[in-house]
Parts: structure tokens; sequence; C-alpha cells
């Protein structure tokens, strides 16, 4: 009755987009390798993809981990998805998987064809989840008839263990009510930073200032990153949902949505401040604060996202710094709901987001817990 | 590259101890099993067995789960650990697995024999994993070994997800620094009540009315139960502690430890009172809370049990109800730590910890995800 024997487990790996978060999770990886080799997973990198260059581990099983830097510079071929693809194909481990560390909108169609040739796909990457309806239903569809595993923790709260919360919930049988989230670090110390008597354009700056927005900050402000991750989470519980489905306010005033240059933003946004003042100052008297939030209602199938008040007391005024929060309002977790809370945004905790996820295929496979 | 086709994958499933926990489990199972099977998953309860008596499927690949109370009774044999394993190998299915809802110290002896033979084991049973360390060493080591899967997901926390999330940031090559966590429904329901001016024994008598503590509140009060909730996690850790070396403050006073009747308890606690009386308002008047914690330090390998002093602002203080929350403060989730809180405590959430364990082992073996 024994399982593999320790030596069969190995999977092969091919990252595509060696950015911050696959960087991170390649040193994750280099580090790991060891202590995973003594119990039993190998894990090989195969090839690594970028959009200008490709590098194939050619006479050893992985590419050195210590050194793929430079060796893509020196040695890097042009990039070819057929070719990355053949490649994982001729390995001789049985387990395949390409971890897609982009966030382009193109990888994602090639997921099906992966999972068709039983190549698993791991990915922090929002835009298959977020994007158009039929194409998520596609991959989904060939995960359930057994193609490959499709896994993606790493897209909602990073490495907080989110996604495979609400799997647990759904597998188990419990009646999701209600799923509601603080899911944009940014937007999290925003709300979590501003006081009344704040400067709105102020905040925004220090955030910036301190790294946590995007080059044009309005892509954080204008709450999409949001409206993805709930829509990742709604459509986990049948939801049929589209992003345009999904109000969504932003907090790019409607004149600066159109400015060329995102550098005019922070002068431009001062002239709203005293707006946000004003709401601030009433929210606060009324005892209550902003949060930015995700909120998905399974009863009437509708998602919302926006800043909504809530109660200094509530679990969600608690927040400090750029934590995500999630709560689960569930049959079974009513009142109070299941909250998972933490810092959900950074290259090394969404790559630890897909680590975990490695490491559950592995387990999938057939390797020791 | 296809995995297993969808009919093959059965589990063989025997359930010792069907008392609150495994009722609501096998009533769980009952309600989800047609959904299982259409994704491919087959459950068949082979046998139950309880101190008394013994059901075995015989005719039929699985117990009915909508009249097992009554076969019990009408058509139970004499119970026998030995004759329930025989009764599971014998099943056509190679993955077999015996579901633990006990809280016996005897049936973990049985898991390394079970484990031996590839039957898996799944349980919220505290015992084996805060019980004596070369017990518990022994089964984990016939884990990491292949022999079979050991799952425990409802020892701490019931269903919330807290072994699974160490699991991953041990996984992923994170440092645990420390875990702290507040681990009993009870005690948290005692703290987050009392307020400066409330009596203790009439918080504790609360508690009881509600159905929050067991027959002999005592049993809540010493904090036992939390130590053995802080063990596993630092255990899973690598510390190789034993319940001794845990200091451990009992709720108790000394001279109540020895009360023949538990029934006493109410009255002999009221002359306790103003000695919590006193301590309270001078947590009150520092702006602070007590809450009753289970920690572990990764740096000293220490842990402690019992009541300690937290800002108002801190995490711990904004728990309700019976609410369990465990922070793990590690190298990449380091102030602020990540959190899981919820409820923490009673059958149907223990059983969907139970659940969870059994899809998760059922996606080992080769079911889609």
């Amino acid at each position: 009755m024994n399982r593999k024997a320790l030596s069969e487990l190995t999977l092969a790996v091919g990252l595509v987009g060696p950015g911050a978060v696959g960087k991170a999770l390649l040193e994750q990886l280099r580090v790991a390798i060891p202590k995973l080799e003594r119990e039993g997973i190998s894990l090989e990198v195969r090839s690594i993809l970028n959009s200008q260059q490709m590098l194939l581990a050619k006479n050893t099983p992985s590419i050195d981990l210590s050194n793929w830097d430079d060796e893509v510079i020196q040695k890097g071929t042009d990039p070819s998805l057929g070719v990355l693809t053949e490649h994982l194909k001729a390995s001789e481990t049985p387990h395949r998987l390409i971890v897609d560390c982009t966030a382009s909108s193109l990888i994602p169609k090639f997921y099906p064809k992966w999972m068709e040739q039983g190549i698993h796909v791991v990915t922090p990457n929002k835009k298959l989840n977020s994007g158009p309806y039929p194409a998520w239903r596609a991959v989904k569809t060939l995960q359930a008839a057994g193609a490959a595993h499709y896994m993606y923790e790493g897209t909602v709260g990073a490495g907080l263990p989110i996604i495979s919360t609400l799997k647990t919930l759904l597998d188990t049988g419990d009646d999701i009510l209600r799923i509601e989230g603080v899911l944009s670090g940014t937007l999290s110390y925003i709300f979590n930073t501003m006081k009344p008597g704040d400067r709105f354009s102020e905040v925004v700056w220090s955030a910036k200032r301190r790294g946590y927005t995007e080059p044009d900050a309005r892509e954080d402000l204008s709450g999409t990153d949001v409206t993805r991750k709930i829509i990742t989470l709604a459509r986990e519980c049948g939801a049929e949902l589209e992003l345009s489905d999904v109000p969504t306010e932003s907090l790019v005033p409607e004149p600066l949505r159109n400015l060329e240059d995102g550098g005019d933003l922070m002068t431009e946004l001062a002239k709203f401040d005293d707006e946000w003042a004003a709401r601030l100052r009433e929210v606060d008297d009324a005892g209550e604060v902003l949060r930015y939030v995700g909120s998905y209602d399974a009863e009437s199938g509708v998602c919302q996202v926006g800043p909504r008040r809530f109660s200094k007391s509530h679990p969600f005024a608690g927040l400090t710094s750029t934590e995500n929060i999630v709560s689960f309002t569930t049959s079974r977790y009513c009142n109070p709901s299941l909250i998972v809370r933490g810092p959900g945004a950074g290259p090394a905790i969404t790559a630890a987001g897909v680590f975990g996820d490695i490491i559950t295929l592995a387990r999938y496979m057939g390797a020791h817990s």
C-alpha cells in the first residue's frame, strides 16, 4: 500500500515572467530545494522566459538558480512559448507545470492548451479569473475533467490562505452567504492612515513614496484590482459575472481619469481634498470609519466595490499598514464570520502563495505530507 | 497525461466515535456525497464503531447514512478495531482511511498500525499530537516515509484553516518566529465578556448555561485544552515538547482543584470574584484587556499558557463570542502578522475541519481539483 518511492516525485517547472514575483519565487525555490529533496520532492526549473529572452536547461535537469539572471543574458535565446512547452514535455518526469508570473492577458490564453497536454498551471496572474467568463469557464471545465490542475492562491491576498479557505468551505458543503474584503494593500494603507483633518492627496502621496502604489497611482485608485479579486472569489462560488457587471467606485475624480501624465495626479488630486475631508468628518462623527471593500452577496449574486462605512469595533476598522482582510460569512460561520487577515501584497509573499500551490500540487501528484 | 478516470477514486472510510462531532460529520457526508460523486469522489462509509457497538457495511458499499443510527441499535455487533480494520482492508478500493472522532488516548495508539498498512488517519482528536513526544514522533516518521497520510486540521480551531496555514508557511521556507492564539472557545467567551465590575463566577456560570463548557467547567478553566493545542502547533515547528513542559496558569483556584463535585464549583468560585475584580480593574486602568492565550516562541522554544494583557487596539482585544484567533509571526509575515480568526469550537465546524481533510486526502489520491 506504500505510495510512490521518494525518488520518483519530480516536478518539471517552466516559469514565464521573472519579474518581481517571479524573481522572488526563484530565490525561494533555490533556498528550499535541498530541504524538499530530503522530503522526496524534486523541483527542476527547466525554463525561464521573459518578454525578451528564454533560458532552457539543457545538459542539467534544472537551471542553476543561483546564476540564472546572468545566464539569461549570456545564453538566452528568443522567447517562444511553443519551444518552452516542447522542452517541458521532453523532460523525463510525468509531472510538468508552468508558472505564469506575468500580469499579461495574453499568457492565460495558453492555459487550456497546456492543460490539455496535462501540464498544470500555477499563477498569481488575475487576468484569467477576472477576464471574460467563457475563457474562465473553459479552464475550470478542463480542470474538473481532470486534464490538469489550475492553482491560483496568489491571485487574492498574495500568500494569505484565501482561495484555499474558500475552496474548503465549498467542498465541505458549507453555504457561502457573503464575502467581504479589503483586498488592495494600497487602498488599505490609504484608508487605515487617513484621519479626519488629513488631506487625501497627501495620504496618496505618502503611499506612493513608500512604494505601495503602481507607477501611475490611478491604477490602484480606480479599484479595478479589487474588482478583479472579488470576481475571482464570486466565480469560485458559482456566480457568472463579468468585470463590467460590478459597480466599482473609482477614487480617481472624473476630470483626472484622462490626464495624460499620471505625474500631475497628486497636484490635481489636492483639489478634491476638501470633499474627502467633509466625507471623512461625517463618517467620524457617526463613530465609523471608511474602508475600501469588495463584497459579494450570494443571495442576490451581486458584487460591489467601493468605500464603505464600518463601526469602529468592526474587524475591518482595526487594520493597520497595507493589511488585507477577508471575511467569509457562511451557514456554519455566521456571526461571527471566518476571517483571514494579514499582509496581502508584495513580491515575497505573493511568491510564497505560488510556492504553496506548487507544494500542494506535489502532494496531489503523490508527495508525502 | 490525464489523471485517474472519474470512476476510480473511491475512499473507504471507517469512523470511530460517532459522538457529537462524528454524528455531525456523518450528516455532512450524507448531504455532500451526491455532489462529490459528480466530481468523481466516491466516499463509502464501511464501518462505524462506538464504545458499545459496531456497524459494518456488508451487502452495500456504504452504510446508509440516513439510517445508521437505527442500524447500529438493530444490527450492531461487538466493537472490535481489529474487525473494523480487516473489513476496511477487504474493501476493493485501494484508498482507506480511519476517522477517529473520539477524545480517547487509546485509539491514537492504533494510528501507527493503521498507517503501516497504508490506511490513512484523519482526526480532530488532540491526544496524539499533544501526548508523549515519542508516540507523536513515530507517527510523523511513518507519515514522512510515505506509509500513509495523517491529517488533523480539526485539532486546533476546529474548521479554521490553522494547521494547513502553518504547514504552508513551513513548506515554503518561511521562518516561524512566534505563534500566539486564543484557542479555547470557552475561555475566549469568558474573557471577551467579563468587564470591570463583573463577577468572574457569574461569567463562568453564563458560559456554562450557554453550553460552552464541559460538564465539569474545570476542564476548560484548567487551560489544558489550550496547552494541547499550542503544543500541536509548536511540534509542527520542530519543538520537542511534552505537555508537562508548558507553564499553564489554571483558572481553577488551588482549593477547588480537588473538589469532588464539579457542581459546587460555581458557589466556590464566587469566593475568588474580588481577586478577579481587582485584577481586571488594574488591567482596565492601564487601557488593556486580558485574554487567555497560548503562545510559542520559536527562538527560545518556550510555550506558555495563561491570561495575558493586550492593548485595546490589539487584534486579540476585538474578539467577540467564543471566537478563536491565531497569529503567526514569521520572517515574511512580521508586523503585521498573519491572522486567522473565527468560531473555533462546536460539532459542525469541527466536523467540517475533518471533512476538509478527507477532501484534501482525496486530492492527494488523485481526485480532480
